[in-house]
């Protein structure tokens, strides 16, 4: 078993889920954790998982980020056949992958190239990525607890944003997929609450129309808090954060840097504040504007994760182990959602790697309003579900 | 009672403070809470308090931010007698302000003139300040729950930087003082753990002596995990992030804006990666260098407080309407540790107003390490009694 990819809150609960669920076979001999995913299994860095105590995997299941170390590595052919020669030296037929979109490909490459060399191995990807824009599940382990801090962040800002009225901008990850952002309006509880407006990548921004929507609700208000997905893209459909980013870096799948950076929150804040400014006629220095960029936080916090994405990121784990069991050849665990409000359920099924990996799911058209600045009830009622629980602020009116 | 300031999340556990205490006097007829501090005042918007339900006030109590406004407002002599007139004519007699060391200045400044002049007013300054520089008292209210979003946050990012290695660099609120910096050091909870280094504005630090820093850090862990306050000066005694921010804001009270920007974390991880990669003659692309600036979430996320920092917040409001009621003039409330480590407990006592207002508390000497780039076990025993409980971190060797 192996983790990938940008860590969450909660992807260290699947590796528990994995390993649990590995103990309990008396068919399963041996469980290895490779060290940094497919690196370390190239480089042969393993460590047994059988032996570890139940007190620690507890502890481990609730500490955010991947435990078995992560990679951005994404093998070719060659690379595929040094992972091939040292599982073959290890006797290791089954591996699972715990990742997002590019270690579903990874798994799919694995898994193709192990068949084509007639490699016993089957492979199974368990989904996880705060982004959730993992095709065919419902939603993705990761992203309840990375929704529950958004939210909780907004909400806190929000009030600030109350007592010290002005233009706040608040960036926030999920790359080219809008469904982080969106949970920003999971905030809001009156009429008034920020959320003011919502940008996701989905909906071409141009920059014109931002500055006009935020001097709209300036005026209207007296204050305005906007949620900018890191991603979002302006008429041409280019991404802001790669244009204001000099020498952006990639990483081996092709994606640019975009977090890890306050370069857009600053380039908005600069913008609003001239533009916004002029436009109502107002000193730029009695026109307040801040920008924070939520970062890594989103991804890692630790203490805060949201319970219903625990459970479901270890049952994601320990379903992918079942399934092996049950003599399935390969495929990407998903769910599926069972119940909707109070009566939310999920169950598991089986995926196949291609249809999960590389490809990405953006947020549909019914969460989003029809301007393109703000997000739907529709969303709201989808995403509630997955966070156990939000503070309820209380106001003096 | 007004608020002032940049918000925590636990001012309105004073507010609610102040309230409960204030219902339960006979000798108070009505209890006024200016909107947005001074300025409320002046222009005579007020709420009744008393009206308000219990249910409400908890609500309040748990929420972020300011329930009644905030203002960065300084009143001068002009300020302070419109204050008086509007004062006069609502018959108030005792004033509540909670707020940091500039809130202490506003109601020693409102004192003085209101006695020059003649003004019976009673002002009573309840102390809150993330930042934790306020003079005399022994810690201020917001300081434990910022510490503990803090020390949670280095805690799951330092999982993440372990994840996926590579040098991070985080920035940390506190203006002049570096208290919630050193809070990072709360996460280390093994020998290996980040922060690797904490950078504070007590100890000035010249950029080569940071590059050399994290170099040799990343040469022997293959990582890093740096703290680093807003507020760090270079050998000069300026601070880099005025440096580096072009036309700064300055405030009412004369402090340049630090927060809101996430440029001081930008310019380091700049020079980190060009640095650091030439000194140890990486490929540029090779070192993964990240930033985060941790911003507004640090005094305002909502659902994380620290509860014995609430608890304490709500005593220091409470207490200062029984110091007014036993007949004190002025003054503000302070906190006098009674017990260390787990014998932890505090007791009140007035302060003079002008002994806490402008100047703040540094870090002492004994609480930063030898060579100004580490936090001692001596701040740890200090700030660790204020966070009600940090989670626990658990690692696969």
């Amino acid at each position: 078993v192996g983790q990938s990819g940008g860590p969450t809150a909660v992807i260290n609960q699947s590796l528990v889920g994995v390993i649990q669920a590995a103990r309990k076979s008396a068919k399963i001999g041996r469980l290895l954790g490779a060290c940094n995913g497919v690196r370390g299994i190239k480089e042969g860095r393993f460590v047994d998982l059988k032996g570890l105590d139940d007190a620690l995997l507890e502890r481990v299941a609730q500490t955010p980020a991947a435990a078995l170390g992560s990679t951005r590595d994404k093998p070719d052919a060659e690379y595929c056949q040094e992972i091939f020669k040292v599982l073959a030296k290890n006797d290791v037929r089954y591996f699972f992958y715990i990742g997002g979109n590019d270690s579903a490909d990874t798994a799919r490459i694995v898994s193709e190239l192990a068949a084509a060399s007639n490699h016993e191995l089957h492979v199974f990807h368990i989904p996880k990525t705060i982004d959730n824009d993992l095709r065919v599940t419902d939603h993705c382990p990761g992203y309840g607890s990375a929704a529950k801090f958004v939210a909780s962040a907004i909400m806190g800002d929000d009030r600030d944003n109350a007592s010290l009225p002005g233009i706040k901008i608040d960036v926030i990850m999920g790359r080219n997929a809008g469904w982080l952002t969106a949970a920003a309006t999971l905030a809001r509880q009156d009429e008034q609450d920020g959320p003011h407006l919502v940008y996701v990548p989905e909906v071409p921004i141009p920059l014109d129309k931002f500055v006009d929507d935020v001097a709209a609700v300036y005026t209207r208000l007296g204050r305005c808090l906007v949620a900018v997905s890191e991603g979002i893209v302006d008429e041409n459909h280019k991404a802001w954060g790669e244009k204001i980013v000099e020498n952006a870096e990639r990483d081996s799948h092709g994606n640019v840097q975009l977090s890890g950076s306050g370069s857009l929150g600053d380039f908005l804040a600069g913008v609003v504040k001239t533009r916004v400014a002029a436009k109502l006629n107002l000193g730029v220095k009695k026109l307040r504007v801040r920008a924070d960029t939520f970062g890594y936080l989103q991804r890692s916090f630790a203490g805060y994760a949201s319970k219903v994405d625990q459970a479901e990121a270890r049952l994601a784990g320990k379903t992918a182990v079942q399934y092996a069991l049950g003599g399935a050849a390969s495929g990407s665990v998903a769910f599926k959602r069972t119940g909707r409000g109070a009566k939310y359920g999920i169950e598991c099924f089986l995926a196949e790697l291609k249809d999960v990996a590389r490809e990405t799911k953006s947020l549909p058209r019914n969460f989003i309003n029809a301007q393109g600045n703000g997000i739907t009830a529709a969303f709201c009622a989808y995403a509630l579900p997955l966070i156990d629980e939000l503070p309820v602020m209380g106001k003096i009116k």
